[in-house]
C-alpha cells in the first residue's frame, strides 16, 4: 500500500490521544476547524485547494489488518483499543470553502464535526493534503496574475517534494489557471492538458544539433517545439529556419522554440527576428528556467517577446513561502465551545462561518469571521460537503473550479490583484458575538 | 495505483524523446550523471540520500496495461512505439555515493549507464526521489550539528509537501541522526523509533487541564509527557507537580513536559525549578514550535534548559532552502563524451568519479572531480550498486547509514561542521584530463 492511502500516515500523538479517548469513553461530537494563523509575508491572499483529495481520504479511511497487527505488536496500546480500530470509519460531517475560493488568515477553510476520536485522527493528513495544494494553487494564481494572456505550463515535477507533490502540484497549478502540465500522470488521473517536447540530452545524443531537430520533428510531427539553447542560441535559431522548409515539404510545421538558459528576454529579442525573417512568424517563443511570478513580472515589464512559459521548481516548491501556518483546532466539544490560549497561538472558539461582502461591481470589500449561529451581513462561504461520512455531491470538475478561480481573481480588490502583501489592503473583521464568546470562555476555563 | 509507483510520474518530454529514439533506433549506451549545479547559499555541504528508493524504482519500472492503453489512445505516439513499451524494463548499471555521504557541487551522486531510452525515461523520477531526501537529510544534519547531545524528533509530517514527503522526510531525518519521528507509517515501513504524546485538543476536550493530564497518564502510563502550554504554562507545571505523587502511587512516572509556544527558553527556565522543587528533577523538558538549526543554535547559546526538541515544518520543507539545483545530464552517448554548453548550465563531460582526500586525523582536505579512466589521488566515492537492472547488494540498514553519517560529519573540516557556507571553505578541484576533454569537445561540437 502506498503512503497516500495509509491511515498510519499520521502523527503518533493522534493514536495516543485516541487511546486516551477510548479509555475515557470520550466520544461526544467535536468541532475542529482548519485555518491559517497568518498569511506569509509574501502573500496577500490564498486560494483554497485540495478538498477533493481530503474528502477521498475521509470516505476511504480505515485500518488494514496488517496495520492493526503492527499496532498491536507495538505494545503501545491496549488490545481492546486496537480491536476497536477494526471498525473505525469516518462518519462525520464536513463544511468547506469550495476549491478555488479566495481566503485570508483565521478564516476556516474546512470544518469537521464528528465523534472526537474520528475528528482527531484525521488532523495530520487533512492538513498535509490541504496545505500543499492550497500553497501551490495560491502561488500559481500569482503567476497567472503576473502574466495575463500568456501560456503557462507546470514544469515542476522533478523538484516537487516527492511523488504526491509532483502529481498534485499539477492539479493545483491547473485549477489556478495554468494551461497544463508536463506531468504525464496528471493527464491520466485528472485529464489535465499535457505539454512537453525535448530536453538537452536529445540534442546532445545526436552528433549534430540539426540532425536532432530533424529527428525529433519527423518522429513527433504534431508537436514540434525545438529547444535551441544547448550550444549557441542564435546559431540554433538559424538552423531552425533552414530546416523549416524541408519539414514543411513533409507537412510538418515548426510550432515554436524554447529557450531555457541565460537572459531569456534578451535571447528572445534576438531569436524573434531570425524566425520572422525565416518565414516562421507563427512560431511561438517559449521560455523556461527558474521562473516564478516575480521573474514573469520582470519579463513582461521589459516586453520580452515570449509567448509562453514553463514554470517549475520555484512554483511547485513555493520557494519564496514554502509552507503555510495551517492548523486544525478544536473549537467545540460535547456542545461546549473550547479555546486554546497559547502565546501567539490563541484561537477563536465555536462553530464559525466566513461572511464576505462585495460591492456593486462584484469586487470583494471585506470579510467578517462570525459564529454560524449569529449570521453577519455578506455571503456565507463555508458550504456543507459531507454528511454521515459521505460526499453530498460528486467531485467538482476542474473546469468548474477553474471558472470559479477566474471569477474570484477578477473580484479581488486591485491592490491584492497586483500582488500587494503588506500592509494587507483587505479587512477580516471579527463579529461582536464571537468576541463576547471568547471573553466569556477566558473567564471560565481553568 | 499510487503516484509513487507509476512510471507515468514523469515529464511528457521523456516520452516524446523516447518516441524519437524509437523512430531513430537510438539504443546505444548512454551515460547520465545526477549532480547539484550549485550549493544553495545557505548550505556548506550536502548529504546524499534516497538511493534505496531510487533503486526500488529502477528495479520495478514497467508500464501497466492501463497506462499503455491510455498512451495509445492519447494519439501522441505511434502504435509500434507504444507496443515497444510493453516489455520496457530498466536493464542498466548504476554507480552511486552510499547514502549518508557528504558531497558538494558538480560531484555526481548517481551515474546511470543504460540504453539511451531507459537512461532517459528515468530522469524525472530519479531526481524527484533523490532531490527530496538529499534536501532533507542535509537540513537534518545541520540540526544535529547545531544541537549535539539533544534528543531530536521529526514533527514535520503535516506540512511536508504531500504523502511521500511526509513519509520520506522521517527516513531522511533519521539517517542524518535524529532520534526518531512522530510519523507512524515511518515506524511500520522503516522501523524508525516513534515519539508522540498529545496535542492541545486533548487538553481542551477535558473540562479541566488537570483531568486531561490524569486521563492521558492513566491511558498511556508508559508515555507520560504532558503538554503544558494550552492555557498558562507555569500554572500547568504546578498541576503536573501536584498530580505526580498520585500517578506515582499507581506506578506511573511523569517522563517530561512539552512547551510548544512563546519563548520556550524563558518558559523552560521558569518551569525547570517548579518541576525540580516538586520532585520531578528526572522529568525532561521538550520544546517545539517553528524550530530549525538556526533557532536550535540560539536556544543552546542561551543555555535554555531543554533536553529535546520536536523539529517540524521548517525541517521537512527545508524552508530556508526548499530546493536544490539537482540535474541529470547526458555525459556520454554511444562511446562519445557529450557536453551541454548552455549559459550558466554547462556540464563536465564523460564518465566521472569523485576522489576525496583526508588528513591523518581523518578530516576531509579536498575533493577532485576527475574522469573514471584517469584516477586521481584520494578515495573514489562512487560505488557500483546495480548491474543488469538488479541491485548488487541488499538495501543497507538505516543503522549502517546513520553510522556512516556520524563518521562523515566528524570528518568535516571544522568550518563546515559549524555551518559555514560562503565562502565555502572546501575545494573541489577539476582534474586536468577532465579539463582537456571539455576543451576538446568544445572545439568539435557543432
Amino acid at each position: 500500500m502506498s503512503s497516500e492511502n495509509s491511515v498510519l500516515l499520521t502523527d503518533l500523538y493522534q493514536l495516543t490521544m485516541l487511546q486516551t479517548y477510548h479509555s475515557g469513553r470520550m466520544n461526544e461530537p467535536a468541532v475542529f476547524e482548519l485555518f491559517i494563523r497568518r498569511l506569509p509575508a509574501e502573500r496577500g491572499f490564498l486560494l483554497a485547494a485540495g478538498l477533493e483529495q481530503a474528502l477521498d481520504f475521509l470516505e476511504n479511511l480505515q485500518f488494514t489488518a496488517e496495520e492493526l497487527d503492527w499496532l498491536d505488536r507495538s505494545g503501545r496500546f491496549s488490545p481492546d483499543f486496537v480491536a476497536s480500530l477494526e471498525t473505525f470509519r469516518f462518519t462525520g460531517e464536513v463544511h468547506a470553502l469550495p476549491e478555488g475560493t479566495v481566503f485570508f488568515a483565521n478564516e476556516p477553510i474546512l470544518r469537521v464535526i464528528a465523534p472526537l476520536p474520528q475528528a482527531q485522527l484525521v488532523e495530520s493528513r487533512l492538513i498535509n493534503l490541504i496545505h500543499y495544494q492550497t500553497l501551490i494553487a495560491s502561488k500559481a494564481a500569482r503567476c497567472v496574475l503576473a502574466a495575463p494572456g500568456k501560456l503557462l505550463v507546470d514544469f515542476g515535477m522533478r523538484r516537487a517534494h516527492g511523488a504526491e507533490a509532483a502529481l498534485l502540484s499539477a492539479r493545483a497549478d491547473y485549477l489556478a489557471g495554468f494551461a497544463g502540465t508536463a506531468t504525464v500522470l496528471a493527464g491520466l488521473r485528472f485529464g489535465i492538458p499535457l505539454y512537453g517536447t525535448m530536453a538537452h540530452s536529445l540534442i546532445q545524443a545526436y552528433d549534430s544539433e540539426m540532425d536532432a531537430f530533424e529527428g525529433f520533428a519527423t518522429a513527433q510531427p504534431n508537436n514540434v517545439v525545438l529547444l535551441i539553447d544547448t550550444y549557441d542560441i542564435e546559431a540554433a535559431a538559424h538552423k531552425v529556419v533552414t530546416l523549416a522548409p524541408r519539414l514543411s515539404a513533409h507537412g510538418i510545421t515548426v510550432r515554436g522554440v524554447r529557450i531555457d538558459s541565460g537572459d531569456i528576454a534578451e535571447h528572445a529579442r534576438r531569436v524573434r527576428p531570425i524566425l520572422d525573417a525565416g518565414g516562421l512568424s507563427q512560431a511561438i517563443l517559449f521560455g523556461s528556467g527558474d521562473l516564478d511570478e516575480y521573474r514573469l513580472r520582470e519579463l513582461l515589464a521589459v516586453d520580452a517577446p515570449l509567448d509562453g512559459f514553463g514554470v517549475g521548481t520555484r512554483l511547485d516548491a513555493s520557494t519564496d513561502a514554502p509552507t503555510l501556518e495551517m492548523v486544525y483546532k478544536l473549537q467545540e466539544y460535547a456542545g461546549k465551545p473550547r479555546r486554546k490560549r497559547s502565546e501567539g497561538k490563541a484561537t477563536w472558539p465555536g462553530r464559525k462561518q466566513v461572511y464576505r461582502q462585495s460591492g456593486e461591481d462584484g469586487v470583494f470589500t471585506g470579510d467578517c469571521l462570525g459564529l454560524e449561529a449569529h449570521p453577519q451581513p455578506g455571503q456565507p462561504l463555508l458550504q456543507a460537503v459531507m454528511r454521515d461520512g459521505q460526499r453530498l455531491a460528486p467531485p467538482e470538475s476542474l473546469d468548474t473550479i477553474r471558472q470559479r478561480v477566474r471569477h474570484q481573481l477578477a473580484a479581488l480588490p486591485p491592490a491584492l490583484r497586483s500582488n500587494q502583501t503588506a500592509p494587507l489592503p483587505y479587512a477580516v473583521d471579527i463579529a461582536p458575538e464571537l468576541r463576547q464568546l471568547t471573553a466569556q470562555l477566558d473567564r471560565e476555563t481553568h
